[in-house]
């Protein structure tokens, strides 16, 4: 499609942007299933043969999912404008490299999630004037950085100006055997529910560079496909409704157990609340929950997945609906505290 | 990954729309190669075994991709800028339904032009507050005609507030036989130069709307595989430069031969241009140029392309550069006068 004439210096740099991305990106190479890359109308690729496609996208826009330093898209009503941490300083604002990274991090998560390796991503990128150059450049970085860190190939895109507002989305597809593929339907009464790592306080700053859990989740249908697993993107209350609806359960959850980031306790300081509310409603930690047999369970908690501790943090139930069962042994009703978007809900 | 609040009202309406679009892109089905769709964390497909599989990206901004009635976002320094029609009337005002049917358009129109059968799509939209309720609906009307036009499911998506302007984007994957893939990599001296229909002149509202030529993609390539093949999205001589470079070759155009839209003339008119300028630089064709021996270019000449005419414009030479050639045999160096994009350049 067409990328309308910008001011002339946009124009020249969006061009030189193109040319940089072509020269960086890498061109076929069939080892990689890359028959056709960069450069026309379409890539053509080789799936594994016999292997399902995975296939998830992202979008993020500036003010929304990141603010950037020295601008005037602010963070708004978005669920960063009540992180206590935004306050427009360096170290809260998102670079080039951050928003880059975080692009198509956020969708290599989703992948993992499935229990596949991501191996392919397109992007799109809106930029507005000014930002062609140093910031274009670093968001490349980002991009590129984050694709050879989890072994993947960034095959084409689209670059566009915008009149405000910074967006990117990526596409990123993967595969995986079809016996692999693990959906969010498949939890049973008397599974263990498992996290990987720990939880809350993200918007601080992690979630500027998240870490897909991609090692941990192919380690783990490896050894075994969990029942059920989902990544931790909207924030752990949510995300585990989605699962326990998208299998027809419910589950007792162990207040104690679930595993507190450092950033929690820190965010909880800051605004009073307390540092579960935040491992429990925060978003964009994008660990991994999952449904195993409760022996399984034991096992992961012993072991971790390469690396990472794996926390059993309650059971599920027959009887739908999620309580929260603290020290008391008193249950209360988990309700969705985080975040929806178009997949997940 | 996550997507934050907004104010109560968008949010309800975001989640409403998330809703609806379950509920109308339809669910796994295995004919379609879809084991799983919309509400898990990716999207697991089957693609046809031995084919390759094609995959493109496009990003739709407003303001420079389309405007909309009644909102702020102008076309500024777009080239929609340049265009005489752009007077904020209605009827050069892009629809919801135009937004959704072009944002999937553009896509299989890059498709068609690899030679391949575009299958599923995914689409990401960031909108701004005020625009989730009927403008959505008529977004995803517009993408859902589309697609069930061109025989292409969507399968995931994301969804996203905005701080001003509507932004899309979709991923288009298909899939083609990899004997009957077409780069624009192959175009030969002495090789033919043909287009499909008719040029110039689309601002004024064909864009909005166009037409994939993926039937008539499909008949030419089982006809026999054309040696190059581009979709004229950037215009024709844009295109057709990037065709003429990837292939290392050159072109002769014949002016007088090369065929102009209606719409080319009323641009001219309008502004006292030439209906050929508007044939050569306008963006948005999507009409598919190609490269074929010259004894097929007789035979499609005369047959068409399932009911689509089929011009000869020229032949591919040695020399490189492409040169127009008017009614007086003068030559005149042919360049770049349209638009340039990531995948393109």
């Amino acid at each position: 499609m067409s990328d309308p004439p910008r001011s002339p210096d946009g124009r020249r740099g969006e061009l030189d942007l193109i040319r940089r991305i072509r020269e960086r990106a890498g061109s076929a190479d069939l080892a990689a299933g890359i028959a056709i890359s960069i450069g026309d109308d379409a890539a053509a690729l080789v799936p594994p043969p016999g292997e399902q496609l995975l296939v998830t996208t992202d979008v993020l826009v500036e003010g929304r999912h990141f603010i950037l330093a020295g601008n005037s898209v602010r963070a708004g009503n978005s669920a960063l404008a009540g992180n206590p941490h935004d306050d427009g300083s360096p170290q809260t604002c998102a670079s080039g490299f951050d928003v880059g990274w975080k692009t198509l991090a956020v969708s290599i998560s989703d992948i993992a999630a499935m229990g596949g390796r991501a191996a392919w991503a397109v992007l799109g990128v809106a930029l507005p004037d000014g930002r062609e150059d140093a910031f274009a450049d670093a968001l490349l970085d980002g991009v590129l950085a984050c694709a050879a860190e989890f072994g993947v190939r960034l095959v084409g895109g689209d670059l566009s100006g915008s009149p405000g507002a910074v967006f990117t989305h990526a596409t990123v597809f993967g595969s995986a055997r079809s016996e692999h593929v693990v959906a969010r339907t498949g939890a049973r009464p008397g599974d263990a529910l498992c996290v990987t790592g720990s939880l809350g306080g993200s918007g601080a700053r992690r979630h500027l560079r998240p870490i897909p859990r991609q090692v941990e989740a192919l380690t783990l249908v490896q050894g075994g496909v969990p029942h059920a697993m989902i990544d931790l993107s909207d924030g752990l209350s949510t995300d585990l409704l989605h699962l326990l609806d998208a299998s027809g359960v419910g589950a007792r959850i162990d207040a104690d157990r679930i595993p507190r980031h450092p950033d929690a306790a820190a965010a909880a300081r800051a605004d009073g609340t307390s540092a579960l509310r935040h491992a429990l409603d925060d978003g964009e930690d994008f660990e991994l929950l999952f449904a195993v047999s409760p022996e399984r369970a034991t096992a992961l908690e012993a072991d971790g997945l390469a690396g990472t501790p794996v926390t059993r943090i309650g059971s599920v139930t027959t009887e739908r609906g999620a309580w929260l069962v603290d020290s008391d042994d008193h249950a209360s009703a988990l309700e969705r505290g985080g975040h929806e978007h178009f997949r997940g809900a």
